[in-house]
């Protein structure tokens, strides 16, 4: 059986001179692998992603999408080899393409492909190099902005049990919620929202990002792989975030509290 | 040049109604590529990971160790290939061993190396099929591991001007800080603080690391290689990170702040 997103652990907890023993949840992270298959190939592994499990089909076309293979699988399924137990099959999802995917699949991070010297820069342009359509040119209040943070804390329903999980959420440029989902690892909550989407056909037209935490380049890189014009991060993004936000024409804001929101690129797509 | 660990952007700030423009600092972000030779093989690449620059070298050599290849790198330095930039040459790293690695260099995540159906299960088998020395038996006092975040977060010089870095520290049993590193990812940080006691032939004996934030996997997995027998994390530890906490004898707190902290494993090495 697939695994729930909390797991129970024995804890013993010191609080001051006391000691007492309890049972406690924590937040649940198994290694998912990705396998892309598509008419005369058979299924290859992909990658392998710590995640929590839960929306895996989500994450797999979340990323399949991103990577640029392709944004209307024509199935996405757990692994059914007869030699893997229940559990395994759980964690292992095959991606079937209805013809060889957009762009050739190579390792992101492993041997075969790092190329030689990147650099930021480089990376820049590798990203440029790829065909993304433009992104949405949404516009949103300020005040909606500022309320996305609150609004996503208030979908998340793991976090408050565990104070572990990093969520992502996608929500109209008024503010509604359209879907949040939490994981582990930060890159797997973007990619099952955007994932939902895809399996869904959900038409993300004038709609927001946000996320808990901070914003690294791989939040933003997922943006613009999914056409979203509006990234808002509860926390502070980083460097390459900026410079990937700015040449991609992404609308970035973080630090969003209260009253007060940091905008990093494109604030003309905030009104007020 | 290679960059710092803080980036200046122009940003536009959103408070109530007002909107005021200033320079502010962001963590920097940039991709570091390591490649690992030996006597006969010339360098090829490794991996590339996402860092903040500064500890490039104590990163590779915590890399190394942490992936089995090497406890003692002959040298670490950056890429002197006439063909690069500067800025690329920075971005760069090659890690020269006397002879050939330990273990087999393979992507982690990549392609090629992805095992078919793995899970939890047949990670921590994987793991336990390395040569891992026992860790560490150390002994600290419950009061001196629920300080450790303060004295994490007071040596934390950049994260009070972005708040964009995560931090790991090693201190002694007596709560004395060995060294403090912060990277955008959590595990480089870890990399750092490991690398810079290999380049120093620090004696990891009685010594506990500390994390910012959650503990994942990946932190126990790197104590679990350095052998260091307690892991103190100012946030939640994941489901995976107890199991292995568990499997190999690592002491594992989380939640530690004021009077109380949690563990999740081995509490008995915590005295009171």
């Amino acid at each position: 059986m697939s695994k729930g997103p909390t797991t129970r652990v024995k804890v013993e907890i010191l609080d001051g001179d006391k000691v007492s023993r309890r049972e406690d949840a924590v937040v649940t992270e198994e290694p998912l692998e990705l396998r892309l298959e598509w008419p005369g190939r058979a299924a290859e592994p992909l990658v392998v992603t710590m995640r929590t499990p839960g929306s895996d089909f989500e994450l797999a076309a979340g990323f399949c999408l991103n990577e640029g293979f392709s944004a209307s699988p024509r199935t996405v399924a757990y692994c059914t080899d007869i030699r893997l137990s229940r559990e395994q099959q759980f964690n292992t999802v095959t991606i079937s393409l209805d013809a060889p995917p957009d762009r050739e699949p190579v390792s992101r991070y492993g041997v075969t492909s790092a190329a030689c010297g990147v650099c930021g820069q480089q990376s820049l342009e590798e990203l440029a190099e790829r065909d993304y359509a433009p992104v949405d040119d949404v516009q949103v209040e300020a005040d909606v902005v500022r309320r996305l943070p609150e609004l996503l804390r208030e979908a998340q329903p793991t976090f408050g049990r565990t104070g572990g999980l990093h969520a992502a959420g996608l929500f109209t440029g008024t503010g509604e919620r359209v879907l949040v989902r939490e994981d582990v690892g930060r890159h797997n909550a973007v990619d099952k929202v955007v994932g939902w989407t895809v399996l869904n056909q959900h038409d993300r037209t004038g709609q927001v990002l946000a996320v808990s935490g901070r914003a690294g380049y791989e939040i933003v890189q997922k943006a613009v792989a999914a056409g979203i014009g509006m990234v808002v991060a509860v926390g502070a993004p980083s460097s390459l975030a900026v410079d990937l936000a700015k040449r991609f024409d992404v609308t970035l804001a973080g630090f969003a509290r209260g009253e007060r929101c940091v905008v990093y690129s494109r604030p003309d797509r905030i009104t007020h």
